[in-house]
């Protein structure tokens, strides 16, 4: 199913924040309000991001007025600056952003070519992220066992791409193959991600979900219910695996009780440049952590700790699983080649 | 601040499923009332557990109108039946009804007398925890140093006990003795009992707080920011602690990250002649990870895992304190040789 529509100037998408109770679908008509769309959550997940920055860019192009080439190449880096700035760590956005703005760079034609390219290169990156998922389902699949319970944290599902999903890509992957498998899904506060998105998209695939809170990760890693961690990324350093705050909690837990620990994450994930120390943490609002909807569910005034993302060192990783290969522990040394 | 008060056979406690946002008091006048009060979590933490049966005794005793002294003793078993089946976790509640029991079954004297004896053994378990905290405070505030960042999971505070708190009793010892010291409180998925409870009692008296949620202990550790853990027990065996689902996993991340990791119990909380695997844990109603407050956060008919404890095993513990003493790991040896 695709996650993101192009449909003459307007970008179609559900709006996450309201699952899995209601099925709103977002009609994205301009970039301010894909910008919006993009800081309050609505539009989520890494790979997802990078086909909502690439579509944000497009809308930017197909509604401009500017009648030079200068004027609307102006008007584009304005459009990417915006995006950018909402979600800071997401490296997908700027790498979305990005490739669209460098190819609307390099048409040197008229400005009905450069709208033209704008948009076909947006369509592009979501065209590539759904061939290259099903690429790492296949990847990935071969790490799961008939029989297996994978757990998982946040949603690095079909609801996180354009289509068929990262983790649960290989999930699904696995379980089109007929392998009996299990999930068990964490809540993932506090924007419980788990718990509104995976255990639906799951649900509605037919492929079985238990439902944890955060803290009971240790209890069923213990109790050997758990044989496989799998998890998306949204920022993949030489020496780190970014992704939603608590997946470096599942991943000392996972190296704990000896269990695999894979990473599963597109390459455009790769930011090898640079290293965890380099990457500022984004610091969300407090009340995403003392409301949950409407319901408030600490004192008034109390202090709040809200960081988006956590690193993972890679000393904690098993394997990293891309649309090209699956990356081994003894293999992340290639890591360091790959940017020279 | 005492937590629980015997008024003319009225028991009287705040209910904390109101708190932090509404201060409602209880008027529990039936032992049918109590055993709601316990199961529905109004009245909560295993010390206060332990003096509200005993309370609860006291209230089948005080209201009872039997005209023998067998006849009572019969109802007070009845009562003890009614209050052990509402947290079978939870020893403490048959550590204080078996306690009144055994002390109402001792008087040879008029049904009065009986009466007497078993509200008088119920008010003295109330004293004697208050007492007993105090004492733990003081003897786990020497593992405390100026300038610490405490991380602490559910609620052990004064909301848990009597009076003054087991955790957070030596949290408050170490304040009251000028140290200089925060705290960082686990949110405690799903009933919220950090983010409600420690935050409130905590601030109210002055002491600086840090909420998070529980997936961010893995962080808050990686980042250097917590010096000691330190958590209550629900029942402390030959080998494990039981406690809050969730405390495992907090006791793993600090083994991790070489923090130490600090458990404070009263002497009733061992119940050393038994193993982790001899002990039942109690599962609760899906409903309370899948709605917070009215809020509905997962999908209908989702399949859900809902410990209400976990089981530390001792190698994960320095040290543990009690009203008596504090058990370093090396004097874990003494727990066999306590019960021969």
């Amino acid at each position: 199913m695709r996650m993101i529509k192009w449909q003459n100037g307007t970008v179609i998408t559900p709006d996450q924040t309201k699952l899995p109770l209601q099925e709103v679908t977002l009609e994205v008509k301009t970039v301010a309000q894909m910008a919006e769309a993009i800081k309050a959550l609505r539009v989520r997940g890494a790979p997802l991001l990078g086909a909502a920055a690439g579509f944000g860019m497009a809308l930017a192009a197909y509604h401009s007025t500017a009648k030079t080439r200068k004027k609307l190449l102006s008007e584009l880096e304005t459009a990417g600056t915006l995006i950018k700035s909402q979600r800071p760590t997401a490296v997908n956005l700027f790498w979305g952003v990005d490739r669209v703005l460098n190819k609307a760079k390099s048409i040197r034609g008229t400005i009905e070519e450069v709208k033209a390219a704008t948009i076909l290169e947006a369509q592009k990156i979501a065209d590539e992220d759904a061939a290259q998922n099903r690429a790492m389902g296949k990847n990935g699949s071969v790490l799961i066992e008939d029989g297996d319970t994978i757990l998982t944290h946040c949603n690095a599902g079909e609801l996180a791409t354009v289509e068929y999903g990262t983790a649960l890509g290989i999930v699904r992957a696995a379980w089109e193959e007929g392998k009996k498998i299990r999930v068990i899904a964490d809540e993932t506060r506090p924007l419980l991600q788990g718990a509104r998105l995976t255990t639906y998209e799951l649900k509605r695939d037919g492929i079985p979900v238990t439902l944890i809170t955060d803290s009971m990760a240790g209890y069923v890693m213990s109790k050997g219910l758990v044989n496989k961690v799998i998890v998306g990324a949204d920022r993949i350093v030489q020496d780190a695996v970014f992704n939603k705050i608590g997946t470096y909690t599942v991943a000392v837990l996972a190296q704990d009780h000896k269990i695999p620990f894979y990473v599963a994450a597109p390459s455009s994930t790769f930011d090898l440049t640079r290293k965890a120390e380099d990457i500022t943490i984004e610091e969300r609002r407090s009340e995403e952590v003392t409301y949950v909807g409407c319901q408030q569910i600490a004192p008034n005034d109390i202090t709040v700790m809200n960081p988006a993302f956590d690193s993972t060192p890679l000393k904690y990783v098993s394997a990293i699983i891309t649309e090209k290969r699956v990356y081994y522990s003894k293999d992340f040394g290639l890591f360091k080649k790959m940017v020279q």
